[in-house]
């Protein structure tokens, strides 16, 4: 590109949105299909049941250690379909682009994003990029969303199937992103050595599906605690199942960097996003099977079993408690009043 | 709601964005999968074809006369997925709010895309919200993506079946949407009756392939002329069939007040944005066919031949040429330095 950064006319629909297009996007992520540019993909499936969501990026800064929000944009669409059970098999992209933006970041962007989709073994096939005025948005906002289908078509995975007695496994250590994050924003100049744990799950739950072989339906819910963090997402699965979770503190792996931001900056990791993590709630039953196959995962290594679930008496409400190390017990409440903006 | 504005804090991911989902969403747009909150929606199909599009909408202003920037991304979206022949099964919603929106402005737009869903007989099934701070954004910005599956599997839409002899037809008049932001955002309080022509055309494309029969693939390409505008999409057209377009400027249905409008902000109305329109090329043959079935539905009362298609000879170029009234005729060309942004 001659041009050294974003201006209006990118965002018109004409040549030079077409040329951006093809320099900075078409060059990395080229594919059959995004190559048509028309103004929608066709895709051939094989499945009668289809995953479908979405998520917008709006993380400051845009660069981070351990990723950016191209890698980022990547991996939370790529998630989300995983929590379901669901290979992705297509994504899209959309770009909100600031007037002013480098050219030269945007490049960066799109290099990140290409990485991310191979790791994933996933193409974007449709996208749409918009430019707005300087001081109109913030540099770049991205919205993936993503289709998938289900690597066990007979899985169903869903809060509802949680009761007394499961067990709560998380995949390794907590906070990483969210600490990362809300750290380099902090302008602290610590020493430490933390960055975002920002990555494709679908490899990890793909390993999960098939080591647990015909017991398949003893898995009840996966989930990745993003934005809210593991206190948020176990909240949301004990309002839903009606059940307590009850977490020992002891046994929920957090780094110690992480934990030494946290105390400097005033933050609980249980609130903070993860970007590389996910929770799953299984039979006791399978927990043998289910911990082996994370075990073997690049991603599920440190996997641990947090906690379980206990019924919900008469006069119990469904709550999340945290068994301390000093033997105490506290309500972990869902997020409220502790505004962590643009985390993702 | 008791507030009345969007604080940082609906973006946190925990109670307020909860609260704000349920109270301006769900409400509105509540469905049995949207309902479930979880990361993505899982959708029965019955179909081994997939069409799958995005776009971001950045409007401004978001409130315009005859439609906001809420019905505008339903239409938007669904107008993709028709193009490509597609009955829009599923959207996905993505928004980006600035801190300080009104709560009853998100209000209205959350109407306003109940409204669009209903006519279009779609549904939201995924959704996700972020907040930025006030400076950050401006105001709303959107990100609709859908999945569709073909009124007719065996209709292929290609701009590489277009070839000599085919008939070029628009399914009404030109420049409505982008004469109507740009008067407002212009500052001229100019007397006319002009609106947005900002509607879904999935009935339109079902009544067209319907009305054809067994001559389907007769039909060669539909494409809305959004951003860039007719002028735009015939080129783009052009060069991927390798023929040249031939306009006739009588023909092309433009409002009086589109062109009053034009004339005074020194616009063309070729390069207007559309919403609500569709271009048809066609075979000869079937001509009369698509037309009447056109005339048969409210958004195709208007259309009308406005063009032929023409080889290409040796020393031709795929390019498009408009047979003037006075008899001259000019070549447009695609949009090149004429910026008109955040039109959509």
């Amino acid at each position: 590109m001659i041009e050294k950064t974003i201006h209006i006319d990118h965002g018109s629909g004409g040549l030079a949105t077409k040329k951006l297009i093809e320099e900075v996007f078409l060059k990395r992520l080229s594919n059959k299909r995004l190559e048509r540019l028309e103004d929608s993909a066709i895709l051939d499936i094989s499945s009668n049941q289809l995953a479908f969501t979405t998520d917008s990026f709006v993380v400051d800064p845009i660069f981070f250690t351990g990723g950016d929000i191209g890698s980022l944009s990547i991996h939370g669409t790529v998630n989300d379909l995983a929590m379901q059970g669901a290979r992705p098999i297509a994504l899209s992209l959309g770009l909100i682009l600031e007037e002013g933006l480098l050219i030269d970041e945007l490049e960066r962007v799109a290099q990140s994003i290409k990485d991310a989709l191979s790791e994933a073994k996933v193409e974007v096939v449709t996208a749409d990029t918009k430019v707005v005025q300087r001081g109109k948005a913030d540099r770049i906002f991205i919205n993936t969303s993503g289709v998938g289908i289900p690597y066990e078509p007979r899985l169903i995975l869903s809060s509802e199937k949680v009761e007394e007695g499961d067990v709560i496994i998380v995949s390794g250590s907590i906070g990483d992103h969210g600490a990362t994050i809300l750290l380099e924003r902090s302008g602290f100049n610590m020493d430490v050595s933390i960055g975002s744990d920002s990555c494709p799950l679908n490899g990890l739950v793909e390993t999960i599906i098939k080591g647990v072989g015909e017991d398949f339906n003893r898995l009840k819910v996966f989930r990745d605690p993003t934005r809210g963090g593991l206190a948020t997402v176990l909240n949301e699965i004990a309002q839903a199942s009606n059940c307590q979770m009850v977490l020992f503190e002891d046994e929920i792996p957090i780094k110690t960097e992480v934990r030494g931001v946290c105390e400097i900056l005033g933050l609980d990791p249980l609130y903070l996003a993860n970007e590389g993590k996910m929770v799953v709630i299984c039979e006791e039953s399978i927990k043998e099977k289910v911990l082996s196959s994370m075990h073997s995962h690049p991603y599920g290594r440190d996997a641990k079993i947090i906690g379980k679930v206990k019924g919900v008496q008469k006069e119990d409400s469904p709550i999340v408690t945290l068994k301390t190390t000093i033997g105490g017990e506290r309500i972990v409440s869902i997020l409220s009043g502790q505004p962590l903006p643009r985390i993702c």
